[in-house]
């Protein structure tokens, strides 16, 4: 069934009224009268709608149902990556959004070879990537993509999560499937990845003191875009959410 | 600590003697006599080596210990891919490797728009990503690429498999995690994902009848080429290699 999320859309008395580019994408896809589709409140909550008329500007659809979307995880997961270079942030972006993050943020690490004058330029293609990524994959939210600053601000932010991940490539760790087993219940949690250089070691020791977990993911190195998708993966899975 | 493919590497009384191309890596890595490396035999055995002598043609190395390759997963899974567009095979390789596929397998099915006529053309340059990425992830073999033929023939690899998945996106399916949670010590298993339209009912008719679990990943819809990582992800963490 089409997708839409509301923007430039008004629900009112039970009728929902689109305008702007979706209504011209409503045209497009030739939906007809009497057709369903899904129109979404990007807050998680799906407006089940039959279409009742369209023309170029405006939609206008009787709203038959509203339910929580259901690809939306009853976890919360911010992911946050040591800037990769090149557009590696693209793919990390575009395959976290499918795979359940609420929330993709970038900082900049020792090790970072990527650094960016002015990182926050790439703000707004970063979130067209994450709107097209949503859609596409049927969410009830567009996660939001942003810089978190240097290291220290990274960990400023999964200190006030309830699940706090250090994905760590050496020395003592915790094994990933062991944390997340003994935290199934979770309702949010950071996942941290680092650069292609990995993190230093007294960044690790930084994350230890503020009692993330150090985890390890096995034996196998992952590239730093896929280290994020892997792990939020096996914390879907683990919570539940797959 | 580097790592090499054994090919050109003989090992004979407790020697190994590198030659080709790997001897001009040792070459480049600039690294001296009594410095460590493993030397791989591609089988899932790692032989722990000393650097004894390097030059341009040869390299001669010790054989300190003999261990089973740490990355490997206690478990084989053979990933078939419905035949996708572009260069969506280069990523399902790469990315499968980095998270310990056995095999990588891809078919032609009712829905494929890519139809090569020629698909084995391709074969050298998948094992060459696959090859790659093995190395990068310090892989104990370096995973087989291979064109299955039309549907039937995946279906014809995979029922041979223990634990055979099918990822399909409607209908009557089974969730994932409850699969895998009740065959957490498979010794095999095949992974079956489509190409960018789906699969066809019958062929999911026929994926069933041949015994295969119709599996769900849950509502959000993954890309053809997200599909494979994602299942095989869960798979790993659900048998303890991750």
């Amino acid at each position: 069934m089409p997708r839409f999320f509301m923007a430039g859309t008004n629900v009112l008395g039970g009728m929902a009224i689109i305008r702007g580019r979706d209504a011209e994408h409503v045209r497009v896809l030739r939906l007809r009268p009497g057709e369903d589709m899904i129109i979404c409140d990007g807050q998680g909550t799906d407006y089940k709608c039959r279409l009742v008329s369209a023309d170029k500007e405006q939609v206008e659809a009787e709203v038959i149902e509203v339910v929580p979307c259901p690809a939306e995880p009853n976890i919360k997961v911010t992911v946050l990556c040591g800037l990769p270079k090149g557009d590696k942030t693209d793919y990390i972006i575009q395959k976290c959004v499918e795979a359940g993050a609420c929330e993709i943020m970038f900082f900049s690490s020792d090790r970072c070879v990527a650094r960016p004058e002015n990182p926050e330029k790439k703000l707004e293609r970063w979130q067209r990537i994450a709107e097209e990524a949503a859609k596409q994959s049927g969410r009830g939210i567009i996660p939001q993509v942003s810089w978190a600053g240097d290291f220290a601000a990274a960990l400023d932010v999964a200190v006030k999560k309830e699940l706090r991940l250090f994905m760590y490539e050496t020395g003592e760790r915790e094994a990933l499937n062991t944390v997340l087993e003994a935290n199934r219940t979770a309702a949010d949690a950071a996942i941290i990845t680092g650069p292609e250089g990995g993190f230093a070691p007294f960044e690790a020791d930084l994350a230890r003191v503020c009692g993330l977990h150090i985890c390890s993911m096995g034996e196998r190195i992952l590239r730093c875009e896929t280290a994020p998708v892997v792990a939020l993966t096996a914390t879907m899975y683990a919570t539940g959410n797959l």
